[in-house]
């Protein structure tokens, strides 16, 4: 009887099963060595490598009803990659921990290593290794590390916006946020439905947007580096939380423009959920790993939006002025 | 009230009370930055950085009633510079991912967080970054990512062991498996049990390893690289597991010494557990991290054991020209 279950195979059959899915992410990355040692060894071009982790629990991160397997790796990945893009660095190689309840579905376990190798090849970062542990009746965690490579130059930090700086963002906002609210109000689109009809356009957009984390400009990263940025961070827990944290970072506060997040909510996101929730999750709709940076004036690249300045006070991010009422996302709070 | 429950405080709470106890980490080790940015930046002296990640999931790898936070801090740190000394590498800097129910003590937390970071203090190797996730009900586990550095050298793989290599071990052997009989048939010590009567030191020292790994020479992983290891691994998964990858890597059959291994179970094991199981232990006990290295003839360092040859010819480890009856660990197997 062919294998269903991860308690049908050997540790060694399941690594067998899964090596042929990771190794068509080498492609030309400087990989000296991985996976299937103890451990892999990775070229560091510029002699120092960015590191970052970042985990996603079934249950609490997706579910396996709104979210396949594949969407599921994807999505991982992206988190990683956004941390790695945030500091100005290119992405060289990702690592995979999985703890799973021995009854865990073959099947889905190999979709989760198709997506992490799609994304994997997308960025050009290899899958160099990675671990399995088994875990307790129903729980599937999988936590990936991610490497990178800043070209020699220093990295990118939270804490270097200066007052006059131009603050901008690069790729959606609030989509992701938009696509949960969906979701949980039983509106949303899940992997299950296929293709959308035309009249499901929007919806499926964010729902998507949602599952997969969709393809956020990773490249950019780097570019904002060259250009100049002084301060980056990847929106990953709604634009006003994380801004914050560059304004508090840096000593400054963030004055973003309420026409500007108004155009940022225009399209797909006023479609599907009005104009007042769209505005809602632009401003803390988390998940959606765009970059947002502070530039010197006249520093910022092609295809940045422009949001905001800037200026000398107290650490706060307003719009138009005065604080917004909402926030963004938070752990371990109920 | 003071928080007791993670559910009591903000992610920023809690990373305001774990970043204190990973700061003493960082030592002299070259950190660029981290932790509190996207991702962590580190100094990779020699152009090459050697990875691996490696987890305990609570109620499979360890068990509350037995050990403490600290001692699981301590040993899931150990399983992952393992690997990095079993490539003759030297460690450089650890990331911890933390996915935990929200109603977990506190207290548990912070005492983990404490093993982590004396055990990243004696290995010179800085807490550099992290990540916290929410899971369900009982469910905590850490997963720990390492990196480290070869100082130039090649990797000591697997695959490299030559007919007439001296096999030889550095550490401890079947301690850990010991511990682990004597905790189950319920005649170890946990935790909870304090200072031994002299009665009880052959039990407390094999259970102690259990909980924590104790300390293995580490330091010796690059010292075999150095003298010229042919091929290396650590001892995880147990001595005759754990040598049948390298056969099977290297294409030679590895025969061992059944007096080496007799000398090998005397002691503290054999006080405790008898002849038989000692010996047992010593072939198939896990979590042991001790390092196996194949050496060309009269190239063993001090410190080390010799416990056989390697041989061409089938792969496949023989004790005293036999198959042992006893092999090891496997995961997701019932």
């Amino acid at each position: 009887m062919a294998p269903t279950r991860l308690s049908d195979l050997s540790e060694g059959d399941l690594l067998a099963r899964l090596f042929p899915i990771f190794d068509g992410t080498k492609g030309a990355a400087p990989l000296l060595l991985g996976p299937g040692d103890d451990a892999a060894v990775l070229g560091s071009p510029s002699g120092a490598v960015v590191l970052t982790t970042d985990s996603m629990v079934r249950g609490r991160d997706w579910r396996d009803d709104w979210s396949s397997g594949r969407e599921v790796g994807r999505k991982v990945v992206a988190q990683n990659l956004a941390d790695i893009a945030a500091m100005g660095a290119v992405p060289t190689g990702l690592l995979v921990a999985l703890a799973a309840d021995p009854s865990t579905e073959l099947a889905w376990v190999l979709d989760l290593a198709e997506g992490i190798a799609e994304a994997a090849r997308e960025a050009g970062a290899p899958v160099v290794g990675g671990d399995l542990s088994s875990a307790g009746e129903d729980m599937l965690l999988v936590a990936i590390t991610a490497t990178g490579d800043l070209d020699g130059r220093a990295p990118v930090r939270r804490d270097g916006a200066q007052p006059e700086d131009v603050v901008a963002v690069c790729g959606g906002l609030g989509r992701s946020g938009g696509g949960l609210q969906l979701l949980l109000e039983g509106r949303g689109r899940t992997h299950a439905d296929g293709e959308p009809e035309p009249g499901d356009r929007a919806v499926h957009e964010l729902c998507l947007v949602h599952r997969t984390a969709g393809r956020p400009p990773f490249e950019q990263g780097p570019v904002a580096a060259r250009a100049g940025a002084t301060s980056m961070i990847d929106v990953s827990d709604g634009l006003v939380r994380d801004l914050g944290r560059v304004a508090r970072a840096s000593g400054v506060r963030v004055e973003l423009s309420g026409r500007a997040l108004t155009r940022a909510a225009a399209g797909a996101l006023t479609e599907a959920l009005g104009e007042v929730d769209a505005l809602r999750q632009v401003l803390s709709g988390g998940e959606e790993h765009s970059l947002a940076a502070t530039f010197p004036v006249g520093a910022v690249p092609p295809g940045w939006t422009v949001l905001g300045t800037c200026v000398a006070g107290e650490p706060a991010v307003l719009v138009d002025g005065a604080v917004p009422t909402v926030t963004g996302w938070d752990h371990f709070r109920p």
